[in-house]
């Protein structure tokens, strides 16, 4: 296979020299050649239970062979089950679920759901944020795959959330960061004019912009800013959702309750293309008479409702999210930890759950990044290097920025796990 | 099955009442009571296959054992060869196909393409056109979806096309209404500056909004135009494309080359969410060294690619796209223009391979619309009274304004299809 035919994502094509993957188990997949890879970065964040996973492939392969489309307008029992389950496990209040073909689309339909329900024009969103690549989505997106596209993000508002390695704030403790980025937050409120703004869209934990945990207290602090003023909060749980965090979602570590809630990839492991928008009593009530502007032909796909449908039990009868919460405290931590402790290139390690962050730094007393906050589509060629050397060790991180991120399958085994992290490290020692 | 947890597109979910559907096959679909319907709309114009083509089902079984997700970053067989057939029957001078979950997203990424490699910010678009639901994809629609959502659409700018029945020109014959049309959209580029505008969009064949069928020369004539100023030609044949108008694109049927064409719901009839963007040489070139500032997590998904791989198979190997162009000829042609002679309520038929339009008049002299052009989510009344009525009959149309669509599976058998018009018939004379 000398020339491309197909045009990839983010990529000057041109240059795109990746693997060809032949095939893929659980954490693992490999190459023609038979070289294999420990996924540590589950393809894109997605593949919560690994690939091929029994359960959902034998429901996929069921489902298709019933009935493999259908439009959004009828009902049927794969698409009303893949619902119940999902609103069994989100947060309390929600009422039904408008599913979608990913994760951008289903930003989209939120938002849309929370300007057309309020009547308002505005959306507050973070830096340091990714929602998709779609036009309303890229428009609350914060990091630079942004800055190509400048006019895009029209009514949008931004703000900067929690983020005390490298705060906005001059803060020096979890709670002055906590404080000052509410404090933040109700301001520009304030300035901007509580009764324009339709909905906060925040990832309650950011995902590819850092892992980003926020201090105790904040989320909760932002869902009573919204309160008080009639505006929505939209939990962006694309990346957290699903076990991801050692949670069903993010936003259950702080007990909080969207009004609407994101998601795709972790709720079936992107074996099928789906997401969705989980939506809260305020938002339901108001579409219950009025018709809602918006939908798409593949909505409630069988094939994706099927694979919704085995993930779920799969998460829930394999133990996958408890499982993630103590693999994360009990593995990682102390590994990550122990880098951090010998290596002056790691500034900080962070994360919940399976989800992690290595954050690499020039001089450890300035917290200079090892390379700058930049421009998406060419990564800098240092991280390229640590990206190429993890790769040579058989293992495959995901970098971003001056970061590498580890994202590994909550199905990966201990040893695994344990071996891969201290591959990276090897890495990034040289 | 009572409460319904599914928040279903464009509607109020208190009035959604819809069938349940258990079962389908080939142009049928079936309810849990075992009543049975003949589908004359494809589900939403994407299953040209029919239900459960044994030929599909068996491929993404296949693909579903071996590999069912993938990132968009790395290669893979499944995914080179659907890219390499689409190119196949796309329009010559394509040179790659980028791939998404649905024709929204397709637009988006055909939109972002063309002014990221122009440099220029608008995008002319047409009245009476459907393009998607997303932000990017709703603010180049042009029909009254868009009107609950006034401040979507920055960068556009609405051409009335060629529509001879309801001429926005006065025109009174095709070659006329196809002069008048290009003549004003000729102005309307000297208006808005030529070096403003990145392309102008177009469904080649209006689908949902009436199946406009263009006279000859209109698209070479939106061609030349473009090529005059530099411009590029967006061809949306989301519903179009893939045997639809009996020709594997709709472009294919006056020999224009647009520089980027969007596909999906014919690309696999649906079976597995796909859509994508063809690429032409100009776009290509554009980025092969340059990053293209866009992705999605779902770009090229495997089991998507493989029910491509095998839908496109099948069109070759059953002769459909030449049965669409002959069945519509010597089929749906003549019932339709027996129905327009007989009944006073029909204005119009018009229509190409298997996608028709049953335009309903109040008046057949003032050619008054049965009920007003209007907003979506609330189909007039006399309409739905048709629908019900259709239903009864055992047939399953569409319906979009003041029209009755047909665009049947291009698998149905011959004398369902007849019966099926018969039965439509039936429904309008009562
Ligand atoms: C938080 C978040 N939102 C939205 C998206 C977009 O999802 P998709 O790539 O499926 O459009 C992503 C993708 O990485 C994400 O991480
Ligand atoms: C011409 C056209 N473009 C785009 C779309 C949007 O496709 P999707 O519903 O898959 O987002 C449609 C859907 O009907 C369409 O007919």
């Amino acid at each position: 296979m000398v020339s491309d035919p197909v045009f990839h994502p983010w990529s000057a094509q041109a240059k795109v020299a990746q693997e060809t993957v032949a095939g893929g188990a659980g954490a693992w997949f490999w190459n023609q050649a038979g070289e294999r890879w420990l996924d540590l970065h589950s393809q894109l964040g997605n593949l919560n239970l690994g690939h091929q996973h029994p359960a959902v492939v034998a429901a996929i392969r069921e489902q298709a062979g019933r009935l493999c489309t259908l439009a959004p307008s009828f009902r049927a029992e794969v698409r009303d089950e893949a619902a119940r389950l999902i609103l069994e496990v989100a947060p309390a209040g929600s009422r039904s679920v408008l599913f979608t073909t990913g994760g951008a689309e289903a930003v989209e339909h939120a938002l849309r759901m929370a300007r057309v329900a309020t009547g308002r024009p505005k959306i507050l969103a973070a830096h340091r944020s990714y929602h998709g690549a779609t036009e309303g989505a890229m428009g609350v997106t914060g990091d630079p795959r942004r800055w190509p596209l400048p006019t895009t993000g029209a009514g949008t508002v931004r703000f900067s959330g929690p983020y005390r390695y490298r705060s906005d704030f001059h803060a020096s403790t979890d709670a002055e960061e906590r404080d000052r980025a509410l404090d933040h937050l109700r301001r520009l409120v304030a300035y901007e004019g509580p009764a324009s703004i339709a909905a906060v869209i925040v990832e309650p934990v950011v995902g590819s912009n850092g892992v980003l945990v926020p201090p105790d207290g904040y989320l909760a602090g932002v869902r009573a800013l919204c309160d008080e003023h009639g505006i929505l909060l939209i939990a962006d749980e694309v990346m957290t959702g699903f076990g991801r965090c050692g949670a069903w979602f993010a936003s259950d570590l702080w007990q909080v309750r969207p009004d609407l809630t994101t998601f795709a990839k972790g709720v079936n492991s992107g074996y099928v293309p789906v997401g969705g928008v989980v939506v809260g009593e305020r938002v339901a009530d108001h579409f219950a008479e009025r018709p809602y502007p918006g939908g798409l032909t593949y909505s409630g796909h069988p094939l994706a409702c099927a694979s919704i449908v085995a993930s779920i039990g799969v998460l829930r009868d394999e133990g996958l999210i408890e499982r993630a919460a103590r693999l994360g405290a009990t593995v990682v931590r102390p590994l990550l930890d122990d880098l951090a402790a010998r290596l002056p290139v790691v500034g900080e390690v962070r994360g919940t759950g399976l989800a992690w962050a290595i954050e690499l730094v020039a001089d450890r007393a300035t917290r200079e990044p090892l390379v700058p906050y930049d421009a998406p589509g060419r990564p800098h060629p240092r991280m390229v290097e640590i990206l190429r050397a993890c790769r040579a060790r058989g293992v495959w991180p995901f970098v971003a920025a001056n970061r590498v991120h580890l994202f590994p399958p909550l199905v990966i085994d201990e040893d695994d796990l344990r071996a891969g992290v201290a591959e990276v490290g090897a890495a990034l020692t040289g």
